[in-house]
């Protein structure tokens, strides 16, 4: 649901150069832990493990796992500490495109240019698979932390997921095809299915590093705000950019009558309430001054990115 | 998965009553709080929340609440103690009928004379309201008790829902369609698929009410027994009853290629092996002694019921 595999980094602008760059040592890094971590237990069908890493650890640019680490390393914790928190996120991402990606949800044959994971295992499988990745991530929190750290943790993502979080916004997305665009709306949306699982991965990463209050919830305000960012960024590329620049179809949005803030109020309108929302990104990280650099460069990344 | 809301208690033989009343007085107690539990908060979309109760709070024996909320009270927890546990196992249950009556599962238009969630709602939000329910069951969690409680008891709703339980054992379940019986794969399948949630019933009931260890494990034994009996029986029931008896369709099982205990070992032995399971959970209960009294009732009760 957004923010996800559906954008490559490869080729960014130069003034995204140094994030990009970021992500990918960041990756090539926790990619060998996450494989690790979520390692087919004896205990489990094979067939069903397999279909769980075959979507869990596809080719992703793994901004999720990046928010949980960076914000645990910014609150004085250690990339270790972040690990279990930031498997889980993953974990909670690749289940939500996997179901995502079903006949009955958006149809989609291909995930950055591999089969989804229902072309491959079959859709009984696939269903399940996306299952067994939402109930894997609680028990990486369990397993990565002390009962109370887990317990505080568990709240965090289980709302970030659920009704009020991912999930409802995925339920008002699909509603929202039917019916008029509006700008309330539209945020309700964006805020729920793409933000709240980014606030949710600064916010865990600040808990697993032992941040106080105040520190989870800058962190928190900096998540929503980004998340907000890269999804209006998203509606933009969809009205703006050429499908060479995409690698995908562009218009899609307006096809199938999303809500979108294009839709709602233009196009100018709509960069500037992008920009005010990587602005209010990064108002949120003031606190943390210069440590904070690289998240500041992520929420511009979101803006000005070409695809 | 397995025991249910597809048999009724309403007519039980006579040697049931005792039990069968009690789930029922049970039940009369438990709803209006488990609906209390699972109200809709503001932030999340009304269809959505719909969707997730109508299935939630669907006619249903209970079962597995009650288990919560009696190993609670064996070891000197209060009924409130155990509400959240008991409430989260329901929502779990509820996910995992909502999923497997998808057309890609079992695809089934009815569960207990009411319309399947995707028949009333549709495919993609009957997915959706099975993904939320799932992650309400953990919100249920760290809501209900303290953080640290919270931590232990995710972990083992975890795993007890998870690629080594529940859902492992529904693939094993679809995969062992295709293979040949056998023993060692159809009590794979029973411990996984059926015996694996209800063990987490009772363990979680434990923890609820602060049972030490060699408590929370004796529970965990006598769910597990229980639940190897209870799929026993229904494999039994698909083959010995008749379909006025049953209220549904028998021979399913056959017809479906299913691995079950009377296509591997015959009709006898299976019986004796459900009489077993169920010796084997009297006997993880002896030390609590007569009050544990009502769940040895609910052990012979799986065996000897006619639907």
């Amino acid at each position: 649901m957004g923010f996800g595999r559906s954008a490559t980094v490869t080729s960014a602008s130069t003034t995204c150069e140094g994030i990009v760059q970021r992500l990918d040592a960041f990756g090539r890094r926790f990619e060998p832990a996450f494989s690790r971590l979520v390692a087919a237990p004896a205990g489990a069908p094979p067939q069903l493990a397999e279909a769980m890493r075959y979507s869990a650890l596809a080719p992703g640019k793994r901004v999720r796992p990046y928010l949980v680490v960076r914000s645990c390393e910014l609150v004085g914790g250690a990339f270790d500490d972040a690990l279990p928190a930031a498997a889980a996120l993953e974990c909670v991402h690749a289940f939500s495109l996997v179901h995502d990606d079903l006949p009955a949800m958006d149809d989609d044959d291909l995930r950055r240019g591999r089969p989804t994971n229902h072309k491959v295992y079959g859709e009984a499988l696939a269903i399940l698979a996306g299952d067994a990745l939402l109930a894997l991530a609680f028990e990486l929190l369990a397993r990565g932390y002390d009962s109370a750290r887990a317990g505080r943790m568990t709240l965090e993502l289980a709302r970030g997921t659920g009704w009020e979080g991912m999930i409802g916004g995925q339920v008002a997305d699909i509603e929202g095809e039917t019916q008029a665009p509006n700008l309330e709306r539209v945020r309700y949306i964006h805020e729920r299915k793409t933000a709240a699982l980014i606030a949710t991965a600064c916010r865990l990463g600040a808990v697993a590093g032992g941040g106080d209050e105040p520190a989870v919830e800058q962190l928190g305000c900096y998540g929503r705000h980004v998340g907000l960012a890269f999804q209006i960024a998203d509606d933009l590329l969809d009205v703006t950019s050429t499908a060479e620049d995409m690698g995908k179809a562009v218009g899609k949005d307006a096809q199938a009558g999303k809500q979108t803030y294009p839709a709602c109020v233009g196009i100018p309108e709509s960069r500037r309430a992008g920009l005010a929302a990587v602005e209010a990104a990064e108002a949120a990280l003031a606190c943390f001054g210069q440590p904070a650099h690289d998240l500041v460069e992520l929420a511009r990344f979101c803006m000005d990115r070409k695809h």
